[in-house]
């Protein structure tokens, strides 16, 4: 496993092999691997692919994911067989190796409970919440539009999430539920809601859900995949920066919300949800 | 089935029954449930949901759809589950309903390389499209930012799209492939370009790949669900506007076709894919 080095190349010869890097998407696979290993004792390979430096578009990566993003695994016990998509990726997973349903369900229709509310993930808080990302935080530009375009819609996101969990404690499942694929896919977006100035205690079924899932260690070490340490954006870190340094921290983050809050006022946005 | 009256409720008392509206995602299951039909004689009842009347955020439909969006599928067969998003719902049907496995792929590999496309259709080239289409098209002021980076990952998507049919007839399965839920996920996308103002014409294997597709009967039915005729944005009624009055199409596309070229100036875009 490589932490700090760049992916040249596959490295394994057995099991699966992750080609990642720190963001929501690669985190969700990088927990249920966690979780297998916890499970089942099943051992994998992480590589780290520092998107910000374009390892995946290079040509080697290119000829195994051809949209050219990670998260990818390779299985290297099919025959080097390659996934695609993080949502692709839970399903071939659970599917070959959680042969407990211990992540997943046997019954046909809380299978597909789970999976309505993975493939939710996959359409809705993510993209939204990646664009609500870039242009509340990451563009160099504050684009007013847009900003509160896909804020206002993460948001929402967020108020459906919270409905969802008034009448339980996990997102799938009989009952008041059972962690799931449905779990780890959201949780990594929830936990790094601080990126787009989301605060989760603002929805308070979805906080107690988040600190329900954060103490399991899988989830901790998942989240440290592959860079090693904690991921910067992750609620405690911000929580902690905002301690060590209230000063610094309002510096940076005050522009940011005023322009949402601009942006709001000139098109007149509302939160509705759900 | 209704096609002009909102639907205020559920209808059906067997069967399945769809609540859906003329957009892509609404096509996709439209085109599934019509292939089905001619595969297996299985019949389902569909209902109009007019988005534009925000029917689907009424609290009857929300009480099924916490999401408040088409397509939303009730299985009456099933005790009235209900299924939420289309690629969710895509795999609802053929796991339920293709026992022949004419549309989805017994092989525990090959299904994952269909269900690889189906999620890269849900994740990656369906938001891209639908922000692309609200930016270039719908949204009321042109934003030259968005404009350029939504048409510019769509336009990638394509690029991807087009290398993965270079050597093959469909999507997925073995050899030249075989249709699939994959195709039919992203068939409608395709089928919508123009709205975009893509050209599927400059993506070779893309356009044919399209004229492959565009013949079967389960397609032209699925596209006229629910309004009972043809999609308005579709590749042929677009031409078609075109040659009937290619003064006032031009009119109306121009402005739209110089902001998105002004805005790749102002910011610099080349297109890249994949």
């Amino acid at each position: 496993m490589a932490h700090d080095t760049n992916s040249r190349g596959l490295i394994a010869k057995k099991g699966i092999e992750l080609l990642t890097f720190g963001t929501p998407n690669g985190f969700k696979v990088a927990i249920l691997l966690e979780e297998l290993r916890e499970a089942y004792g099943m051992d994998y390979t992480f590589q780290n692919v520092n998107i910000f430096e374009n390892i995946q578009k290079e040509p080697w990566f290119v000829s195994l994911n051809p949209n050219a993003k990670i998260p990818l695994i390779v299985d290297h016990d099919k025959g080097g067989y390659a996934v695609m998509e993080s949502s692709a990726i839970i399903n071939y997973l659970v599917r070959h190796y959680d042969t407990g349903y211990k992540f997943h369900f046997e019954d046909s229709l809380e299978a597909c409970t789970a999976e309505q509310w993975l493939l939710w993930q996959t359409s809705g808080i993510g993209p939204a919440q990646a664009q609500a990302n870039f242009f509340y935080r990451f563009h160099h530009t504050r684009q007013p539009f847009p900003i509160q375009r896909f804020v206002g819609e993460t948001e929402r996101c967020y108020g459906i999430l919270n409905a969802r969990l008034s009448t339980r404690d996990y997102i799938a499942g009989p009952g008041r539920g059972q962690y799931s694929i449905a779990d780890i896919a959201l949780w990594p977006f929830v936990e790094s809601a601080g990126v787009t100035g989301i605060e989760i205690s603002k929805f308070p079924n979805v906080f107690q859900w988040w600190e329900r899932i954060a103490t399991r260690p899988a989830i901790k070490r998942g989240m440290c995949v592959p860079s090693g340490k904690p991921f910067m954006y992750g609620y405690e870190a911000m929580k902690k920066k905002r301690e060590e340094d209230p000063e610094g921290f309002e510096a940076a983050e005050e522009p940011l919300r005023s322009a949402l809050e601009d942006a709001r006022m000139e098109f007149g946005y509302v939160y509705k949800s759900p």
